[in-house]
């Protein structure tokens, strides 16, 4: 035995050298580890300090808790279990996505059957269930009544299986229940159950005067249309209404929204006592935003509470938050003084104060304590490129914060505010998580994770700022190459994305797809580059707004910003500079190749953005207005007319059923390269849409890789 | 002026070297000379020995004549003349496209208006007109009635722009007086005239049952659908009926057809009495014809003639030619005793005997002499690659050639066949133009052509045969390398085609784009070869057919006779072959590139099959019968199948509006590329149908020259 033991040692020696494993493709797309990560779907326990997990795999999954100042785990049930409850009446479950209704029993989906187990009794029940076509499923509040739609329309079931059918509309142009505005306005779905599950409010749109954008399937014989409705940037938009179905009436009540039909309707919000519904109405033009309040029972506009204008844009994208066990103050999200804060307002719409303020942004609204007089806020205040959890008190604004280590957190807290699951990272911690108690001190450490990549010969990751000419700060990654010699003259990779809603530079740990990437190409002898440039998210309304109306130029001077400090740095081949990104990031890699008089030698890119008459109206009229009114805009960022200035070597992939940015943009570029008789490399993506998924994402990581090493 | 004159002389040999200029991609494309050909639309004048043509471009065109024993030049009437006395009534001619009437009167087309000149009296009438919609214009033998559609419905006019509607079809998919069955069969109008102008007899096409395919132009904003139909193999077929239209008494007869509604009607022809009509019948599965005779006043089935049948296919493709002055016997074409001949028939169906017979083909028939005993025919008879004139007897079948220069003529006889202009070239000899005699002895030197590429340094074209493992001779072309050094060795690129209907190796002068393109390689050092493999033309119905049912894989034996013979010859590199070709030839480049085990390191193609059941109904199933009856036949030649096997460098590329080969074909193969991960280059033509046209063509050769250079 000691013999094969140690052939076996030599041999894992030989495939795994300590700290010089090089990444694959392979491991780009599929990841380094197989191994399922630890504490999943971590949550505390309704009104407790006991937080429960999910760990293992397939049927090996346990639910596991454990208590805050205990080492002791138990296990509260297993997948196993469930399974054998299960076997006589439905399939297994592969996965147990739960949510919590008591300390004891919790809810699960299961194909279209909604289950109730009691972790004591050890009983499953069927509480209901959905026609198997159903989609868009949303459970009540009561954990009963379950809201779905059909196709176009909404229906929903009382009691198990009992079908029943909200809207009837038989023209496929009309969609009930589902998202509306192409997900803009912080929308994303189409069904907003009642506090009390008595309504279900919902959103229809009438899509038929919009125009089809045609998308071909070559996967039959012969090839199918597959039309979706693609409103373009100045032309006819869909029309969206706001029902509110009776549960107990049986009927459903239109609120009398008005008039122009073509108007964007988000924020929608029951007050909690189920009488009035709050809607945020925005013009067409996206500068005028006016909060109304519905009378449930008529339909009736109340009140308009108040308006939010701006010359460029507003972007209402947050419900109302109503106080606790309160029906007449909320709080609300907005970017009117530059930067997101919380405003409070009475139900009147009085404006009865601004709850958090300053030159930093609050990126997500955490909740209330039990007291209801503090909220819990993520913000950037500590830093554009950390996230960090803070306490507010809505009397006096004082805000305390509770993480204290460098990096990017996500905080849980629990029902009476006194422990919070705080996981974070930085660029060079990987995942720890930490219960931290309301004083923000740890009590106890969960997770510290080894370092995935820990075999791998790893580059250094950079994280600094830099300032354009007009002293604005940019922050920026640099990756540089494994092995790294000061002395050696580096090619550089910037990788882009740049427009608004991202944040590409953040102290996190550097994981997934892009940045297994970024180290590959570290390891072939790349410095991988990512700046973020104006126009880019959580750095206030002015960054932001200030690529408005000519998306593109101002964000290629905040990249030339770092492209002239690259050229300072004595370790920088400024000959070789390169460029990769996708969807804006494309746009960006297009534009850089084009207007920065041959900056860049080589540029990869993917479902590009060309020309922004072909996107689509919400968000591109936001940032663009239309056509008609902002020709000069239109003409400066399409990038059809720059082909002439292609020198360097541009390869563009795109997705053949690109739903997001259609395939025409890149098709359009192509026409035009021919006509220029301009060298250009193009690759289709068969039947993809605005990504590459599965793994024909190797294929694609093989052609962006060897694109760069052939030709940069 | 003395000094000017010798500083332009340098001037110009700076500019032109002799025999040393190279060629551009640009010559590829526009050809290396812009100016106009000589003696163009040459032909007799009617009943007489003196010959006509056109000199000149633009506003200079001049119609000349001359006789057969004169040297004297008149001019007939010039472009100036017509367009002064157009100038009244309509736009300028361009173009001056005639027909003679008499010897003093021609007749031609301007815009929508058919005109009427008299080169004696100088005189110009408006004989006709037709809407300026109309398409698919067809003047009767009268020269006054012209029958015309209008989208998809036949109308004519008997006077001047009196519009008369023959079919009233609302429904698009029923198309009247066009081309049917895919121009297959020989058909390529669907309009008629009767020999006397009292009957038109159409096509009438019901598609109504054929699938769409899409196609998506992207020209617009947003890109909008373009449905074709498009039969795919094994799937359903269109409709068609003929329709004989009276004149004079406006009604319509259709021929009793009968069933399957899905056959294939061709070879239509008018007996010159008009009281009957004649139609191929030809069978869904392809190997069964029948004659059928209709009676034309009641759309009766008289008789069937006679049948052919063959156990692989049935081509009929040519229409029934009538002896002169005679409505009881005619002359008929086909490969029933294995290669292309005449056969002279009765119209009760008695084969009265076969007319030519040999091992060798007729091409094509060029009419009577004035006695009616003889006939002219175009064939192969002196060797598969050159062509011929010869009159033969129709009582003793004696055979005369009248052409005796080597190489490829086109022989056009006067009315009383005493003389013929007899235009050709050979390999190494650029157009010549003789008038010969009926003897075969040359009178006359019209035009002997400069080389046109006399300034370029030109490479050495050889054509010969080699024979494959069956014996069988299989004809090639080589072109060597300019500065062609035999102790070196040469990359060659194979130039392939392959499949029905094309013969690529033909001794005739190498002119256009592909020549050029051939000579632009050479010069750039590589050897371009082409083979004639069994399956193409030309060379008998066993040659042809050897292919039946398993396109690709003979074919690939036989290109790879080609190689073995290539591989054996000291100057040339057996590790750097390339191959080039376009539709069945991109279907032949990537056959070869996957089903030779490696032979091949570069292709390049363009509009490829991929996948025969992509491909249409009646040239598809002829060759491959149907998926579901041919299934193995249908997986041997799917280059699905084979992607697993790529590892040469492969360039794809296709018009995006392809209505041949549909874009399906080679996207299927991009999607297989990517499932498997293997690299692929790909460029779609943006618009483009089955080959690139106009000036983006630059762009394509270019892609295609630099794809070679820079891989083989």
């Amino acid at each position: 035995m000691k013999k094969l033991f140690l052939l076996l040692l030599i041999i894992t020696s030989n495939f795994i050298f300590p700290q010089n494993k090089l990444f694959t493709v392979e491991d780009v797309i599929y990841g380094t580890s197989r191994r399922a990560q630890p504490f999943r779907q971590i949550n505390w326990l309704p009104n407790s300090d006991n937080y429960a997990w999910i760990e293992g795999t397939g049927e090996n999954q346990l639910l596991l808790s454990s208590k805050v100042n205990s080492s002791k785990i138990d296990t509260l049930t297993t997948i196993k279990k469930i399974n054998a409850k299960l076997k006589s009446i439905d399939k297994p479950l592969t996965n147990l996505n739960y949510n919590w209704t008591s300390q004891s029993e919790l809810t699960f989906w299961n194909n279209n059957i909604f289950y109730t187990y009691n972790l004591k009794s050890e009983s499953l029940s069927k509480t209901n269930s959905v026609n198997e076509n159903a989609t868009e499923r949303f459970v009540a509040p009561n954990n009963k009544f379950i809201a779905y739609t059909i196709d176009n329309n909404l229906l929903y079931s009382k009691e198990d299986g009992k079908e029943l059918q909200i809207t009837f509309d038989k023209d496929t142009n009309v969609v009930n229940g589902q998202s509306v505005h192409r997900n803009e306005f912080g929308i994303n779905h189409g069904i907003f159950w009642s506090p009390n599950s008595n309504y279900i409010a919902f959103y229809r749109m009438d899509q038929s005067m919009v125009t089809d954008y045609p998308l071909v399937d070559i996967s039959t014989t012969p090839a199918k249309l597959k039309n979706i409705k693609y409103p373009m940037a100045g032309q006819t938009s869909h029309q969206v209404k706001i029902g509110i179905y009776d549960i107990n009436k049986g009927t459903t009540t239109w609120l009398k929204t008005g008039e122009p039909l073509d108007q964007y309707l988000t924020c929608l919000t029951w007050q909690p006592d189920e009488k009035y519904f709050y809607v945020a109405h925005l013009n067409k033009d996206q500068n005028h935003l006016q909060l109304k309040k519905y009378d449930v029972s008529t339909g009736e506009l109340v009140k308009i509470l108040f308006e939010e204008k701006n010359d460029k844009y507003v972007e209402p994208e947050n419900e109302l938050i109503f106080l606790p066990n309160n029906n007449e103050k909320f709080l609300w999200q907005s970017q009117r003084d530059g930067f997101n804060h919380i405003y409070l307002y009475d139900t009147n719409g009085n404006l009865i104060k601004q709850i958090t303020k300053g030159n930093w942004v609050v990126t997500q609204f955490n909740g209330f304590d039990e007291t209801g007089k503090n909220i819990f806020i993520t913000s950037t205040k500590e830093s554009p490129i950390e996230r960090h959890f803070y306490r507010v008190n809505l009397t006096t604004g004082e805000i305390f914060k509770l993480t204290n280590e460098v990096g990017t957190h996500t905080v849980i807290k629990n029902s009476n505010c006194k422990f919070f699951i705080d996981s974070y990272s930085n660029v060079t911690t990987p995942r720890i998580i930490n219960i931290i108690n309301s004083k923000g001190e740890i009590v106890k450490n969960i997770l510290t994770s080894e370092n995935p990549y820990k075999e791998y010969k790893m580059p250094q990751t950079k994280l600094f700022s830099i300032k354009n000419d007009e002293g604005i700060e940019l922050y920026c990654r640099m990756i540089l190459p494994t092995d790294f010699d000061s002395t050696k003259k580096y090619p550089v990779i910037f990788y882009v994305y740049g427009g608004p809603h991202a944040q590409e530079v953040n102290n996190i740990f550097g994981m997934g797809r892009y940045f297994t990437w970024f180290y590959l190409m570290a390891q072939k002898g790349f410095i991988v580059f990512t700046l973020d440039n104006r126009g880019s998210s959580n750095r206030g309304l002015e960054f932001e707004q200030a690529t408005f109306r000519r998306l593109g130029t101002i964000e290629i001077k905040d990249q030339m910003t770092g492209v002239n400090y690259l050229k300072k740095l004595k370790f920088v081949d400024e000959n070789r500079f390169g460029v990769y990104g996708w969807s804006y990031g494309g746009f960006m890699t297009t534009s850089l190749m084009l207007r920065t008089n041959n900056t860049f030698k080589v540029g990869a890119c993917g479902g590009a953005v060309i020309d922004w008459k072909y996107y689509e109206i919400m968000y591109g009229e936001r940032y663009m207005d239309t056509p008609q009114s902002n020709p000069d805009g239109y003409n400066e960022s399409c990038l059809l007319n720059y082909v002439q200035n292609l020198n360097g070597k541009l390869l563009l992939v795109h997705g053949t059923s690109d739903p997001t940015v259609v395939w025409q943009h890149t098709l359009a570029f192509v026409k035009k390269a021919q006509e220029l008789n301009k060298p250009l490399d193009y690759f289709p993506y068969v039947g993809h849409g605005h990504g590459v998924v599965g793994k024909d994402a190797i294929h694609l990581y093989n052609k962006i890789t060897n694109y760069f090493l052939d030709n940069l």
